[in-house]
């Protein structure tokens, strides 16, 4: 049955496609019968819903997070359009796919993941890379690690943002390496594909982006050094040195005590991974934001952006500005 | 031959003995002969010592750290009292026991070993008392553990410092657990016994006390949880979320993310346990540095106190104030 | 007239009783008639309520917090249960008993002040004693520190809550002045008992449970110390070093200039003081909010906690938790 | 005896005098022979010196901060200036005046008391007079505050250094009371005259200035709110609110909680007296600093001032600049 | 047209005025019909409205912001006040008068301007003053000064606000002046009336106060050191001592780097220009909050400030209370 | 006259050359002679000089930071070796090359320069490119970036720094625009240019590299944008947007207001050049650092770095620490 979506969905017709549930909340009438309010969603947007019949069979079979099959019929209450209802019940696994639910990367994710093996493959030092290898051969780390956000929330919340981070980083190292010359690159290299790796134990995305209880309790970054210094141990000779500096990285990459890192970085590969990712991250922040926050009232402009604490500027396009100040022969000499 | 201490060398007499090297330093007279100074040391004190003749064999010889073999005479130079050299070599592990060089705990090692032990057996959860007899059972760990300083200074920086801190923490948790019925008792004295394991990793004490590689660029938290976490893999069916707390326990033990914890503690136990090591750090620090440092020019205080940033105020001893001011018939009428 | 409790009112049936009154405000119908609307509250919850009759008379009479006799009947509004007052009027002091109103301590009151005796006649230091002994025999004194709360919310926000507080601290005092013997055992648990004593006058609790004036602009921090002071100064030959020392315990129990102690821990008394009441306010709050706010999404964890700016973890019960994982004859062996 | 002030001391001839005795240390020579070396000081400075006779029968009398009367000969050692001693004794208090030692103001001491008379005088509140003159009417009240340093370093730190800012803070409060007209003017002057009193006990200035232990332990805001909140306890009939709003100011005039307010200030008069002891103090700072501490490297500028963090900048006497840049005629067409 | 002003619109009756619009939103009728809610205000107050016919034709007309001509009838709506529009349209700015719609300040605009005027004839430095006659007599200038407020909230967030603002802080810089000869007059008072300039380029006052591009990608420190720069630049011959001094007072004056000043207070005039300012905000904050945010439910208490993140406490006139408590005879002898 | 280099000079033999004479202190001998001491420096290293002759006509006319002629001897005092100076006077400018005394950049001064014409040759935008040929076709502006330190300490304090750290930015922010296509090329690189032009005005290096008083008071973000600002208002048509947010980028680009900035970054460019400026900072720190400072006693670490509050790690080449432990058939198996 092909997927209808939220965004799509014809005002006033019935529809019958699986959403993902949240909200999901009992509540009574005056007259004291019982009804539920949920949202329906999934990766084109959500709507509010409202299930009048058959409710006590529901009420205790649905959690948050819940995909659902659902027969309902999209009108409006006060104004705001709201899907009434009908038939509802849990979807079993093989019916569903993820991606329908979730906003997941727009990029390619198998050209991704051959862009993660050739810089692999580009490794020199025989330690880091039978290392890496290690890892992505196992095809339950490729798959999370193909699948896995990079966050609740902020930046690359989204199916294949760890992905799509992590590619984005390397990248941005590589050049770095290029750059700085006093750089070790393969160690560089390497620490980037590692760094957020814990990412894949410390989020769940099964059924809404959320914490793990490893992930509360433990991080990705204390996370990700476990995965990493235990596969080392399973690699022989692996040099005592060269473990210390690809965990120091891993360990020191938020760069700072009070952002989580319980060490900071202290070695070249070490500083360049924390600005690289920092600036990563706030480049795709500030893109993701700008674009699904602009504000109307103040052209130019994002809405407030809580994690920054402060508005950001996209300002006018460089060239239409100019040419609109500036007059027909002027300055172009 | 009986080690010769520092603090009973006598005046004016030649001494032949073993001593810590430290500050070594190659200098030249004005008449451009080379001689060295350096500090001699053992665990009662130290003193400056200058080598005079056969500089040249010496000075690649020697770096900061090293016990070596002398030969002096004890003078004073300026008013202050100064070794003079006349032979010194590099002695060979066996010659020495490190115990004589660096402060050591003034508690019985042997029976704080014995209280660990029985913490031990008294542990009833049989995954974590598997986990604290497979880590003990091993040698190099407990040999290593029972030897370790807890710090490079503040408070326990002394061979054994690592137990007697130990031994501490885990006699108050377990009142803190008697006192705390909700507290998972296993789980807290697990945690206790445990929580600064990676300073056996972080610190080496065989020459001078200092941070390892290891110790500087992954800290104690990290190496301490690497131990714990690779050996609960080694267990069968160790449960996951008991695997969780007790790792969370280990790695929030600071309390706050910018005294290194890379998460904060958030079960009563981890909660429990910071609060019991932070007390039980101060107590001994309170302690150590009174002993040491008082200040003779305020009586009842002691001198600064860099890590508190203050002042310590011992006062008088409580008998001798009260005794003095109130006797029997005082303060009544 | 026994008490109909708020948690226990039937629907549909008027009710004749007492509750304070929370939100008063006045408002309007589209036909221009007032009406009021306002929340009633008892110790054992809240509800919202209207009053369609009879407005103009009590519009200028009632005030946040007022404890009033209410003819009610419990209905619903929008799915929300809603008491619908026919009849209302401020009681007089005498009709009521305060702790039908606000939540009180779960534990025996008697038996708490019979406990804080008995910390006190164990105290050997006559200075001391008398002074304890000059504070508690004073009614006013006894009745307020056996009634107040210990905050306006987070830990001990009940009728009680001080001297439940107070009770806890004292005998976590008890323990760690046995367990660090050079603690001034005396001193200590003195200062445990007065400690929080200026929250008998910063905070009120007839009415709705608030800072008063003196403990919004002096705290109870400083007011606790004058009272101490004044109560010192009233004692003959009470040594000053003595008197320094305790009032510099109460001064400086909270540890940190920015936690609003004018003075950090000096004294072994005050940093083991600092610890032992941190200690106890977490443990307090970690378990009172662990009980009432549940998150019922994530089994096992509470509601995000605003004052400790984290979620907390309850977990599952140990036993249960090893044995869903370890099978039947695993791990015990 | 005519004090002989240390700056005035004429090189190579014998002198007998008195000084403070700081920095006492016992040494030995090469050839074994104890010496003393300390440094002696007066209201105009300091200078090393050197006992090298009959040092046994000093070595335990003499502690930091005595009053000697010493017998020396002005030499020169390694090109700095020391004195030779040749007699030292402890002097009797009754030998000597104070102001002779110790650093003091340079105002007038009787016209600044009389400056606060007039102040209280001023107070049309009846209670808040009586407060004044029962405090100052006590003479050793009186004598203290007009002897008390200000600080132990940084700004007023000599005698009479209270009664100077005091009285500075008192007469910026009396402008500001006229400028801003929703000031109570009388709580506002006498807060100011109060708001510091809490250094007649917290800084000892017999001997050195230092802090008390009373001082260290509670400090003077505590002291000061104890002192005022006493007499208020004596006076019949004062208002509570009245009280409460003096001892806030006291209380809260540091400003901040991490400034050593315990709270911070909620009045109109808690504000302005916060800025005005503020700008008062660091003015004072700044002008006596900038005299003490010219950088003659940087024209213009001070050494580096640790307080403040920064230098600070004196700059050219403004019509010099002037002139020097503008020429005879220009600019004032 | 005389302005019919929100605080005195008649009920049920028919208004025609201008008002600003503001948070103009589209909505739907479960009917589907399109209709508008908007909020209208003017300098006395706001109400809530709504447009049922003819939304089409505004729909894309109306922003926030726009100044309108409206004509209304007053009802209720759930039983609150509310306005049902039947004609709406965007007046031209010739038909309005801006103090109608924003609050102004109270104080007479012109007799500010010619303090400001008397303040700027009574500098002695001739390039000072040249400066200050160079920027005010640009009517452009002149005018925007009169008309900005000081911020968009907290303190002096109306038109005016600005002048209102700097008048105040020149009358107390030139009271301060006077107080602390050592503070250079002249350089004070123009620091003074120059600190806040910037505030003309940073914030908007046409529509609604809000911040301009300029004010949030400069700040109106930057711009304010700009204006001044630039118009320094055009005098001949101003000292270059004397032009940094002045613009480190512009910089500098917020005092701390974290709030926004790039360097901070290093000369006399800088410290006090500082400390005059900041006070003088916080009085005028104080006075405004009181006066529109008393707490009803705690007598002589403001409803909590979020800027000072406390509650601020008027108390009781001092009379009154006095009177209360002491009696007819008592106290006044 | 060749200059003989302070690393170079041999012991025991006369000398005469240049150079820069730093703590020149009049001291006083026994007999009471005055002698000077101070520290004669140049690009190659310092060394502790004493001038025991003709000291009266010289100490009025050194200052510190003078460039002196000098013939003096290599001898040794203590131990240390050290210059006896027979003759000295101040040089004349035309006497002497600048960078004969002061570290500078290794690097290709004029080789810099023409990538910095390239880059300004790249700019597409007519505005930003005509702003900075204005800027750098001016002769005085383009030497003074030519030499100009980029600090006073902690990295690039040497002549040419600030060429060699801008031209270093200004790739890197070259990269970043190529890899990040959402970023405005045109403007970032504009802005890396530019973004440290003020340290032409905050540094003196013509004596030693301070501090001017402009540098002090101002700071090089002001003055840059002075700078800067002042250009554009001189170019016609400047669009307003694009002065604005160039100005942004360089007020910005310390990132955060405790770092001096007066606004934090809001654009994209903005974003991107604070982190490269910051990388390239860090990288430049940590290299010149790791170069100086070793730790001999701990191989592969250098000294503290106080700057960054840590020690740094450089550890072993990683050829060898590869090689070493591996060799060529191991850990492929």
């Amino acid at each position: 049955m092909a997927k209808a979506f939220v965004a799509e969905l014809p005002d006033g017709q019935p529809v019958t496609s699986y959403f993902v549930a949240k909200q999901v909340q009992a509540r009574q009438r005056r007259s004291g019968e019982a009804y539920l309010t949920m949202v329906l969603a999934d990766r084109s947007g959500e709507l509010p819903a409202v299930v009048w019949e058959g409710v006590e069979d529901l009420a205790h079979g649905l959690a948050d997070g819940d995909i659902v099959k659902v027969q309902a019929v999209l009108g409006a209450y006060r104004g705001e359009r709201q899907l009434t209802v009908t038939r509802v019940r849990k979807a079993a696994p093989e019916e569903v796919c993820l991606e329908d639910f979730f906003p997941r990367t727009e990029r390619d994710v198998a050209g991704m993941l051959a862009t993660l093996d050739e810089a692999v493959a580009g490794i020199g030092d025989p330690h880091l890379k039978r290392l890496l290898q290690d890892l992505f051969s196992d095809p339950t780390v490729r798959d999370a690690f193909a699948m896995a956000p990079a966050a609740k929330a902020i930046h690359h919340a989204f199916l294949g943002g760890l992905l799509e981070h992590t590619v984005s980083v390397v990248g941005l190292c590589r050049l770095l390496a290029d750059y700085y010359p006093a750089v070790n690159r393969d160690l560089l290299v390497t620490a980037a594909i590692l760094h957020d790796m814990g990412k894949v134990d410390e989020l769940g995305w099964e059924r809404v982006f959320d914490y793990t209880d490893a992930g509360r309790l433990l991080g990705h970054i204390a996370l990700g050094a476990f995965r990493v210094q235990e596969r080392i141990r399973s690699i022989p000779d692996f040099p005592v040195e060269l473990a210390n500096s690809l965990l120091h990285c891993i360990l020191s990459h938020h760069g700072e005590l009070e952002w989580g890192s319980p060490k900071r970085p202290k070695t070249l590969e070490a500083i360049v991974l924390h600005y690289a990712e920092n600036l990563d991250g706030k480049v795709a922040s500030f893109l993701s934001f700008a674009k699904r926050y602009p504000d109307p009232q103040h052209p130019g402009w994002t809405q407030f952006n809580k994690a920054l604490d402060r508005y950001l500027y996209v300002g006018q396009p460089p060239n239409e500005a100019g040419g609109s100040e500036s007059g027909p022969t002027a300055n172009d000499g």
